[in-house]
């Protein structure tokens, strides 16, 4: 006979565990409830908005990939009232089911924002659920974008202190992190007491999602939107009074013990309000893994500053870091996704085109003859010497002539961010083929000015097609 | 500047890790598409209509907790078309919601069924989940049963797998494992391919639920609730071909490596078709941790032999294995939840009313007259000699006489399992004041024939109060 899981055994885990702080998870709490939209600081506001641009650029983008498709498919039968929407789309589904499906959109072409610290992609479980819930119940823009920043405050926050143990061992950490900000964020919206907001941490603790054996299948995709789905299973429950731990996070047989060899929890207590992780949000300007950003960045750079036409190009030589090679090394990729991992077309494509957003990595453009025709002029060299964040690119032309760029910082990263103009011509392009040009430019200026709006809806009322 | 989490990265996990094996997600998933109703052993079939039998009763118990209230009341303005019953209530909800909330409330009082080599707890995930279904679409009993069978074997053969490293280090293994065991039997009922049952598991790995720390609050009952929540979510998706990776239970930054330090693949795979883990369910008689469980069996043997009186009784002297005094020593419990871990009360209330239900772990019992006179005549002395499952128990009589037993495997164990007629008669109790004595006869009925029925519904149809 087996003791039952009811005991409070003295069933000894592995090593003898350091000692544990306690009050984590309800100093979180305190603070989420506490935080008001006019403590924010303009900086982080912006970076706020920021979010929410790169975040419905990638959800209405991805929004008719064959993976919702399926995930509306599934669902619809199961959906409640018609409350929220499906960016990008005309179906409507209840706000839990909406959330999924935008949460998973966003995340398909990994072309949302970045944490870089932890890796996690902060809007892709938050923003979903939050947007959905405006649809269903009036939020003004201003409580919006207050949910939102703390929701990426949250998640970045627990991420930190457990990468990058919990990553290496497998997780993929926006859905075992990102649940938190979800919960947190609509905690916030729903008015949670304090009591309910450690109640609604420690229900979304208990719903970790996602594995890195997921990436390449469209379950990568699932892992944020799930998230998202538990987040606000978390937050509505936690409102009705359904009970939780007090210490979810830091307890011995809790969250971060359980999930991670290591733990350092003044990364999520540690001068809250004060220190903002959600100002480290960064943007992908290109739509692959980040390895390949300095080449691709150098390659448009030199296209733009000396006017090259294809036909001039005779040769593009870069010294980049060993991951290139080692990451992205195929010579002939044949399908969109395969040239995700290759400098090779990565280069070609941007130099054709002069942007890499996601009609660049399609199955048309690896196939494009004149991309096919400048592919093999690209010669990487590995050089250990330079950096990941760096690359030195040369061109060499027909005529002899060579033009020449070192990036040290691509266009992107926290050092080089990205520019609202390039943040709007990457959302104007995602939207391509979905939105007209007038509606995408409606959705950016109800973006831009959430804080203002009486209703934050309005984004996505402007993220349908009309 | 990081790696993006789309990269393949030599990342390396802390330890070199042994060699993992492949194709045991597929070797399980092509067992589940394969098995057949007519393939199951005849005593398999019975245990399975055994662990219905208890589920229903369970369910129905829970029913009307504060926890279900809280669920029913945060949950109503998402739910879908009103497909599928709340067991022992009149609400009905989306396939979905039902199968949560039946989830939680067949967990409530801890008295569900229990496979004691993993201490999970193998209907609550499963069974809410395909009773719901079998109410959307019609679902003969016959493969209504073998759907549970395959769930219960699933599940009970993953958590071998990690069993018991997994659960020490803080897991609540019934809301990691059920999520497959309820994935596979949605699968089998939806008609899965190979390939889509693979995608299942895939996404099913990929919501593990819940941590020990959830223990002494409703986030336990949570935790099978939204497993089987989950599991629904991963076949339905799969259903639809949403894909995940062909072998996220064995990678390595899969689902094992990554949850547990130990996996024994051999447990999932080995003798599949012939080894059933579902054949060793067990069924609690006495509404609490089974450490308590022989001395309870022995007061209520001794009562019922010797036709005892309460005002009979001078001493019951116990020699218990040392941790029923560590775990259920409280001597003066105030609430039906503490009564459950006093050793006092337990054997006080068995000798006044018989039987060791809910019913007498409630604030009402604990606070009987006759219980409290009771209470200090129990004496427990810890024994190392006497094993957990064992207990030897005399109680001397006012008059001087003395009645004796030892108990060597407590009713309710592998070993003396609950009978039939046990099994029917706590189903009633559970059932009382919930529903009419007739039909609750009448749901035992449906229970125990479901394999003649056309129709698994008349289960749930039988367990709403008319």
């Amino acid at each position: 006979m087996a003791s039952s899981d009811t005991d409070r055994g003295p069933i000894a885990a592995g090593a003898a565990p350091a000692a544990l702080p306690s009050g984590v998870t309800r100093e979180l709490a305190r603070y989420i409830v506490q935080a008001r939209y006019d403590d924010l600081p303009a900086a982080v506001r912006k970076e706020g908005l920021r979010t929410l641009v790169n975040w419905v650029g990638v959800a209405v983008g991805g929004s008719h990939h064959e993976t919702i498709d399926k995930a509306v498919a599934a669902l619809a039968p199961f959906s409640g009232a018609s409350h929220a929407s499906v960016l990008g789309r005309t179906e409507r589904f209840d706000i839990m089911n909406a959330a999924f499906i935008n949460g998973v959109s966003s995340h398909i072409f990994d072309f949302d924002d970045t944490h870089l610290k932890t890796i996690i992609h902060p809007a892709a479980p938050v923003a979903p659920a939050i947007l959905a819930f405006s649809e269903y119940r009036s939020v003004p823009g201003s409580e919006f974008l207050n949910a939102l920043i703390l929701g990426v405050e949250t998640e970045c926050r627990i991420g930190n202190a457990v990468y990058p143990d919990h990553y290496d061992r497998g997780w993929h950490i926006t859905g075992t992190c990102g649940v938190f900000g979800t919960a947190v964020a609509m905690g916030k919206l729903l008015g949670l007491t304090e009591q309910q907001m450690v109640w609604a941490l420690g229900l979304a603790a208990s719903q970790p999602v996602g594995f890195r054996e997921s990436f390449g299948s469209m379950n990568k995709s699932f892992n944020p939107g799930r998230a998202a789905h538990n987040g606000m299973t978390a937050a509505v429950l936690a409102a009705a009074g359904f009970t939780s731990s007090d210490e979810m996070i830091e307890a011995r047989r809790g969250w971060a013990s359980t999930i991670s060899t290591r733990q350092d929890f003044r990364e999520i207590t540690g001068e809250l309000g004060q220190r903002y992780e959600s100002l480290l949000n960064t943007y992908k300007p290109f739509a692959c893994g980040v390895v390949l950003h300095p080449a691709i960045d150098a390659a448009i750079q030199l296209r733009n500053r000396f006017g090259l036409k294809v036909d001039q190009i005779d040769r593009i030589a870069l010294q980049v870091n060993p991951l290139v090679l080692e990451l992205t090394g195929k010579k002939t990729p044949n399908t969109g996704l395969d040239g995700k991992f290759s400098v090779y077309h990565a280069v070609a494509v941007a130099l054709v085109e002069g942007v890499a957003g996601e009609k660049q990595f399609s199955d048309r453009a690896v196939c494009d003859p004149v991309v096919l025709a400048l592919r093999p002029k690209v010669v990487p060299t590995a050089d250990r010497s330079v950096k990941a964040e760096q690359v030195d690119c040369r061109i060499t032309l027909i005529d002899g002539r060579t033009v020449h760029t070192r990036i040290e910082h691509a266009t992107g990263s926290a050092e080089s961010p990205l520019s609202d103009g390039a943040l709007e011509a990457k959302v104007l392009g995602l939207a391509e083929g979905i939105l007209a040009q007038p509606q995408a430019r409606r959705l950016l200026d109800a973006c831009w000015n959430i804080e203002k709006l009486p209703s934050a809806a309005a984004v996505a009322e402007a993220a349908i097609p009309r």
